[in-house]
Formats: structure tokens, C-alpha cells, sequence
């Protein structure tokens, strides 16, 4: 497998056009209910990108390292568009939003906080959001709001290969030996039970027809896919009870707190300095 | 600076067609000493990479956090050509190599090995590494061996990049606040003594004639140009006593066993698994 194991890593995108730069430069300001929706866009990459960049020198191939790297380096990417574009309607950067907000500030969902683990838990979070996240950034693109469409447009490619890369080690993992099979059987289970969180609708998502996503409309399109590629893989569609709570602004998962620590302790300690 | 924030990280590269696949299907096979020379290449940028790896999610700003992380892909991407290569001498894939040597078969020099400490003291061995790695790769693109200059054609292009971001934070620094001008300047003191070791010929580069970049040869253009740039970002160019030692072959730091403990664990662990 092959899969972005070759590219550069700091090559000039010849994507579409936009920036974290020029989103902030452009002079729009997002409505706070906008950037309210935002915030649970970005933090989801943000938290997601964190949690997959520890395994960058900790994987067992070469290539995969790289492979995990990539996808951890886009979703932060796609993190700074949202959190650049939900400051605006605060008079805040992406930094004051990744670094000075608290936990129960943040919107993520449980899913993407959850422990690495194994390479199979790992995986199995993988293909879980980001067969969420493509439906989701396949339907945002025609959101009224232009710049959460542009940004969607831009992060929808990269999603294409996130999908890709977790449905190939699915695959592999399930298809390949005994060993493999069982681990990321028991990544599925363990992941599981946050599904139902990533496609509840609430306040903020109903203030917004035609600009957010109703999350619940995404639902069937991703059941049936994440069906069909979990069976292909010979593995079983765990059935199992989704976890308590799961508004994204009440309980969050306890992984949140040690995840912030360590993203946050060094801009906080020395605030505006870079060193 | 919006140095390589903006990219797609798991975009297709338009670049050359070389891939660290590509090295093992085509059949060609390095010779010995190809090989020990292609391992001094390929074990630098391993382990830098492995030490710049560790600022995604622990960087003071979320674009910081994406440049270096592409830094770290693009150096564990260009090990991933240069350990192939060698591989190919022995029968050994790059994993075989990047997990299964011990600590004194590496091959880096000490410079690469050094902790990260704060930021400024990682801008001085970016400085340092990507100033020598960008005169080396410059003459390496016109070596006999069509393997290694094909490899240096195409990493010549993303030191470019790494040799500008570890220049403007150089200036930015040198010149910003009293704190960072303090900081930075001690940075260049503590990664100073390792620079010897990047410029010393030995028997391995000696006995490849016109297919081996002759360190030595490096040596001038390194020292005008990095003096040049320190002087305009108004710092002092370090007159130290350069660390006894720095054969390849010999002495090696301390720091290289706590890399390597990190890196190999979990292929040493299971080895041929990938969970």
C-alpha cells in the first residue's frame, strides 16, 4: 500500500484557493451561530490530528508513520479554517481558540478523543469519522455560507484519501491473519459506542437551514456504507449500546483533559512567545 | 509566515517519479560501499525527522505545528529512499533497517540527534542541518549513481523549504524581542559544536569517487552562507570549541539510544504486525 507515502510534505497546494490567512484577512465576519457550528468542525479535526500525530515515529513501518503523519497534518490543517473562521465572530485567532479555551469549552466529539490504542483501535476510529466526515464535507459544500463551502470543498479531497487509507487497513487487518482479524474487531467494538454522537442534531445545527448540515441526515448513507466495507473486510458489524450523554455541549470524554494538556501547556506557560 | 500551512498533505506530488517502492521493484542493487555511503544519508534524516516529529501538537501555534510536521514527513520520506537503497545491497527493506539495527550500526551524525530543547534551540539545528543538507543534496543531484541523484533531485526541492522556514524564523527571532534574540543566540551555541562532524571525508566517501559528495568540499559555501545569515538576523556566529570525536563510525550521543528506544519498540515488539 502506497497511499501518500511519497509526497511532499510542504509542496505548494494547487488546490483551491484558500488560507487560514486570508479567511482571517478577507474582512468576513462569521454570525456567532455560524461560528458557533464551526467550532464543532474544527475542534473535531483538531482533537482528531492530535491524537493521530503521536503515532509519527511510534509506527511499526516507515511508511505508515508518514501515511498517519499526513492525514494528522490535514486535519489540523482543516482545524485552522474553522477556528480561523469561528474567531472572527469573536475578534479571536485560531491560536487563541486551540490554546486559551478550557475543556468544557470545547465542542469535539467523544469519537475522536478516544485512546489510539492499537493500530486497529486506531484504525477503527479512522474509518468510523472519516466515513462521517465525508458525508458530511460531501454535503457542506453547498452550504449557503461560502466560506464554510470553500473550506469544505478544499478539505473533502483530503477526506477522500482519510476514507481510503482506513477502508484499505480495514481490509487487510480483517482479511490478513487471525491476529489481525481480532484486533481490529475489537477496535470496532471499543469505538462503537460513540457513533450516535456525530449525528445528533441540536440548537445550534437547527439555527442554521441551509448553512450547517443536519447531522442526522448523513445517517443512512453512512450506515449502509460503513456496512458494506465492514463486511467485505470478513469482520462483524458490532452490536452494541452507544454511550451515555453525547451532546457535544454537556459530557465529553475524559481523554479531552489530557489531550489539552499537553497541546496547550507550552503556549499558555509563555503566552505570545514562540520558542 | 505562511510557510507550508496551507498544504495538502496527502496530495499526489507532480514531482519525479521515484518512489522508495519503485527503489526496491526495479531491480537495481547498491553496491557495498553505495550502500554505507546511502546509510549516512539515509540515518541523518531518520533521525531528524524522528526529533522534529515530536513538536506536532506541542508547538506554540497551530500553523508551527503543521511546518515542522511537514519538515519531520518530508526527512522520515527521504530516509525512506535512502534506507531502500541501502537495503538493496543486503537484502534488507528499509523497515529491516530503520527498526532491526542497534543503536551503534546507526549511522547519523550527532548534530541530528540533539534534543529539541525550546524552539529557538530547534531553529539552530535546522539552520545548521538544512544549510549542509541543501549544499550536499545541490551537488549530490550530479552523482554517478543515477539512484542517488534521482533521490537528491527530488529531496533538493523540500530542503529548499526547509532551509527558508529555518531562515526566516532565524530573522524573526534574531530580531524580534530581547527574549528571542537571547534564545536563538543560545540555540546556535549549543548545536555549534556538532557542526565538524557534517564536513569530515572518511574512508566510506573516499572510496566513491564522482558517486559520494567529498563532505569537505561542502565546507566553504556552508560557512559563507550561514555566517551571512546570522549576521543579518544580528547574531554573533559562535566561536566554540567543536565536540571531541564525530567519525561516523565512532562516537555517537546518548540521545541516539532514547530515539531509537521510542522508534523501534513496536516493530521489535511484533515484528511483521502493523497493529
Amino acid at each position: 500500500m502506497s497511499f501518500a507515502s511519497n509526497d511532499s510534505a510542504t509542496k505548494q497546494s494547487a488546490g483551491i484557493a484558500i488560507t487560514a490567512e486570508e479567511i482571517a484577512e478577507q474582512g468576513i465576519t462569521a454570525s456567532e451561530d455560524v461560528a458557533r457550528y464551526a467550532l464543532y468542525l474544527g475542534d473535531d479535526a483538531l482533537m482528531l490530528g492530535q491524537r493521530l500525530s503521536h503515532w509519527i515515529s511510534r509506527a511499526p513501518e516507515l511508511e505508515e508513520d508518514i501515511a498517519l503523519g499526513n492525514i494528522a497534518l490535514d486535519l489540523v490543517g482543516h482545524a485552522r479554517f474553522f477556528l480561523t473562521y469561528a474567531g472572527t465572530a469573536w475578534g479571536k485567532t485560531e491560536d487563541d481558540l486551540a490554546y486559551f479555551r478550557d475543556e468544557e469549552e470545547f465542542r469535539s466529539c467523544r469519537l475522536v478523543e478516544q485512546e489510539n490504542g492499537d493500530f486497529g483501535q486506531t484504525i477503527a476510529r479512522q474509518l468510523i469519522f472519516s466515513y462521517y466526515q465525508h458525508e458530511l464535507y460531501s454535503k457542506l459544500v453547498e452550504s449557503q455560507d461560502e466560506t464554510l463551502a470553500a473550506i469544505a470543498a478544499k478539505a473533502l479531497k483530503e477526506v477522500q484519501y482519510h476514507q481510503d487509507h482506513a477502508a484499505q487497513w480495514l481490509l487487510r487487518l480483517g482479511i490478513g491473519t487471525e491476529e489481525s482479524h481480532r484486533r481490529i474487531q475489537e477496535g470496532l467494538y471499543y469505538m462503537w459506542p460513540y457513533i450516535d454522537d456525530l449525528f445528533h442534531d441540536d440548537d445550534v445545527t437547527a439555527a442554521l437551514p441551509g448553512i450547517a448540515v443536519q447531522p442526522s441526515s448523513l445517517r443512512e448513507n453512512f450506515d449502509r456504507r460503513i456496512a458494506e466495507i465492514i463486511s467485505e473486510a470478513t469482520l462483524e458489524l458490532p452490536q452494541v449500546d452507544q454511550a451515555w450523554g453525547g451532546d457535544r455541549s454537556g459530557e465529553f470524554s475524559e481523554a479531552r483533559g489530557h489531550i489539552l494538556a499537553e497541546m496547550q501547556v507550552l503556549a499558555r506557560q509563555f503566552p505570545g512567545a514562540t520558542w
